[in-house]
């Protein structure tokens, strides 16, 4: 495919080389220390009381040489491994939401442990999901185990990619001992992480902070995947500019990048990003915006230029229901970001800009995620496609609807939606008129109603238990009360 | 803009000599004898029994060099002209629902003259709509006025460029006549046709019909604004494989438009389409899935493959109410439209499988549609833009809110939503949890509740009417009742 771009060659040229004058002339204040003195050892310019980090342009020019081309994502089952952008588009639910829209009471509270495990077991089951980014916060977790609270539910349930983020090394440490146990040891989880970490240790604009870049840098050493996403809001943190934020956390984006490939050459990335706009009536900030579908796709331009694969959040509602808003700001990102090349869409289940999760949501982003990877899937011109042969046989004024050919492919050429009515009028008025948002419900439902054939084996979850006292549950269980 | 584009360059051609093939050896029916002689005298090989036109390849590489590159929409206020592909993408109402859902008991029935007159006042106030293509029909036509009784209350309320289809050659006569008075004259008229005509003379597979052919070729001669959609339907008219619905569609597309061309070399036109894929489980047709989005994709890439302005009928649901699914269904086709260099999509007010019109979704389309355009508007990278010096000036962790190079940018870099809710989940439920459909009808309310300050002029409006002897009121109204 021909991906859709914004800016012209020279444009994205000059995109590159504002971001040098910025990490030049302004430079990045780094907190951590560690990654101070790595940008020391490497001939930045590192002023001791300011922490400021100017970047002379060929030390970039160096390290970017690095950047690895691919990206892959493991599962606990590996016919769910993930390499972009080989298998783009890779759809991801979107993550880390303190709240849910309880499917009982409709009323939005406290995530918790047992959504994860609901929702881990739900993700599984949906086609359209090739990972599972954590999608909430957990409520009710123990002291001490904030993570594993979120990780345990998320890799009991799901076989697919986990990938989440955690809030200290020491819940980093916790999870990947978690991680180890649920592959076999250490060994084995070396050979297949289980777990992509998503780290975001730069606060726009140009900061970076302790603790994320203390985390990054241990995965990185470490040879165990992650990567962290840029998040410039144009207005508040970025110039009002879609141009000048694009420079900006360009600028961010090599910085942090340019850090993981000085302490381990080849570390794999994803230029990964949630660039949004400012709505400067209220000071909101607007994920569902189509200046976000506009940041996505001009920094996936950027991505191709450095050779790099490419994604983030988008596709992410400011609506607080399923209703045609969630719909639209949703298509229209999502077409938009696939359409422009992005090779990871953390999109799937959000509302509410991303502070709730709703399970029907995910259910409609999962078709959604199955449309989006039709553009992708366009097939290919061959004979048997064209069926110059039926056509000739049909004739004028003649009906395929009986052809053979027809009767051959009428399950591969077109999605047969599940949510997505095509009912007519009648019959759905008949039905109650149920809306997509109800639709979806009732799959969920389906879904969960059942046990999960998946759920970690016994022996392995009694050793997880064993070593971590006092852990949540994380048994899915439907309905949630 | 760089197009997405679904097919190489060497699949684009195989297309064309595909299509090629099928005009050479299976040819169209052509039921319109003024058509057979056309063909016949310009040396395609008419069999007088079957009807069948076949057209030496030669022929059809003549008659489409005489394509014309642009297509104009002239409306009563001259500030509404739009010319593709300059002023892309050019947002326009979908047309012909022959059922409403009525504004006030939210139930489906027939819609009336009265109807349209309120649906053309608020296409007349929506800025993202270009123009207004008459969107339903009007049970209420007195005998013999069918086609008066939609165009004359839409060019009463509308002063953007009008668009529909008459019935009839009578119809169509009486239609211009119309349009003359309204012009201030036939001579007025010639020079700004009001009217752009949009006729369907294909019916696939290969079949051109009797009326609209008559009116398509009685348009061409006259040098008025006219255009045919095709509308292949996968597995039921054409090939149940997207490769060869595209090349039977294209086939047909130059067949209409090689017409076109003989009775009068460089009429404008529009590569015009609504090819759709049937969904085989219950045969319905489906323009909101994905493959009509695809479709539309590729159909694009054969209209610049031409030279020729592309659009149709894209974004058009399924769904029956404004929910997700009519969101997600009308943002994906939509965006994957514009991003395929779609100049004109006919997407606005029309639910249920293009059979009612809904003035909410009309509203929800119009924001749509102003999203739409920005990413036509991607801004072009400057200094102002890019913003060097403001980033400098902010410097590492600052903030950009308070920046005089924000609050001169805030209203021109991101579409402030009227639809789209970006408020907190507690003033949204303090409000009453209204949706994006009670949001939109709120906004019909405030247009339609005042007068329409546009209403064709009292003096011209009593010429019409003493012509017309019966005509409908045509008078803009709300709420109706």
């Amino acid at each position: 495919m021909q991906f859709a771009e914004l800016l012209d060659s020279l444009e994205v040229q000059e995109i590159h080389r504002a971001s040098m004058e910025i990490l030049e002339q302004v430079g990045i204040r780094v907190q951590n220390e560690k990654a101070r003195q790595t940008f020391t050892r490497h001939n930045c310019q590192v002023d001791s009381n300011s922490h400021i980090v100017k970047f002379p342009p060929q030390v970039v020019e160096e390290y970017r040489q690095a950047f690895s081309p691919s990206f892959t994502f493991k599962g606990r089952n590996p016919d769910f491994d993930r390499t972009i952008p080989g298998d783009r588009p890779v759809i991801v639910t979107a993550s880390s939401a303190p709240n849910i829209l309880d499917p009982v009471t409709a009323k939005e509270r406290r995530a918790t442990s047992h959504d994860m495990a609901n929702i881990a077991f739900l993700i599984n089951e949906l086609s359209g999901y090739d990972v599972f980014s954590i999608s909430t916060l957990a409520d009710d977790a123990p002291k001490g185990q904030f993570s594993l609270s979120r990780f345990y539910p998320a890799l009991k349930n799901c076989t697919k990619p986990v990938r989440g983020n955690t809030a200290s090394m020491k819940d980093l440490l916790d999870v990947l001992e978690l991680g180890a146990i649920v592959a076999g040891g250490k060994e084995a989880y070396a050979e297949r992480p289980l777990i992509t970490h998503h780290c975001c240790p730069v606060i726009s604009p140009l900061t970076m902070d302790v603790d994320s870049t203390e985390s990054l840098i241990y995965l990185v050493e470490n040879k165990l995947p992650a990567y962290g996403t840029i998040v410039p809001n144009a207005g508040l943190t970025a110039p009002m500019s879609l141009i000048g934020s694009l420079a900006l956390g360009n600028a961010e984006f090599l910085a942090m990048s340019v850090l993981m490939q000085m302490i381990r050459p080849g570390a794999p990335l994803i230029y990964a990003t949630l660039s949004t706009v400012a709505d400067l009536r209220s000071g909101i900030y607007t994920p569902g915006a189509v200046e976000t579908a506009l940041m996505h796709m001009a920094h996936c331009q950027m991505a191709r230029f450095y050779g790099v694969p490419s994604g983030g959040y988008i596709g992410l509602t400011n609506a607080h229901s399923n209703d045609a808003q969630s719909g639209y700001e949703s298509g229209i990102g999502t077409t938009g970001a696939v359409l422009a090349g992005s090779d990871m869409l953390n999109m799937g289940g959000l509302l509410d800009s991303l502070l709730a999760f709703d399970f029907a949501k995910a259910v409609i982003d999962n078709e959604i995620g199955l449309m989006l990877k039709r553009f992708v899937g366009f097939p290919r011109v061959d004979p048997d496609r064209l069926a110059l042969d039926v056509i000739k046989q049909v004739g004028v004024g003649g009906s395929y609807m009986e052809n053979s050919h027809t009767m051959a492919h009428m399950r591969d050429t077109a999605l047969l939606t599940r949510i997505a009515n095509r009912e007519m009028r009648t019959t759905w008025e008949d039905a109650g008129r149920p809306d997509a948002h109800s639709r979806a419900l009732k799959q969920v439902q389906t879904i969960l109603g059942r046990d999960n054939p998946n759920r970690l084996p016994n022996e392995i979850d009694a050793r997880v238990r064993g070593r971590f006292a006092g852990l949540v549950a994380g048994e899915a269980r439907w309905p949630t009360i």
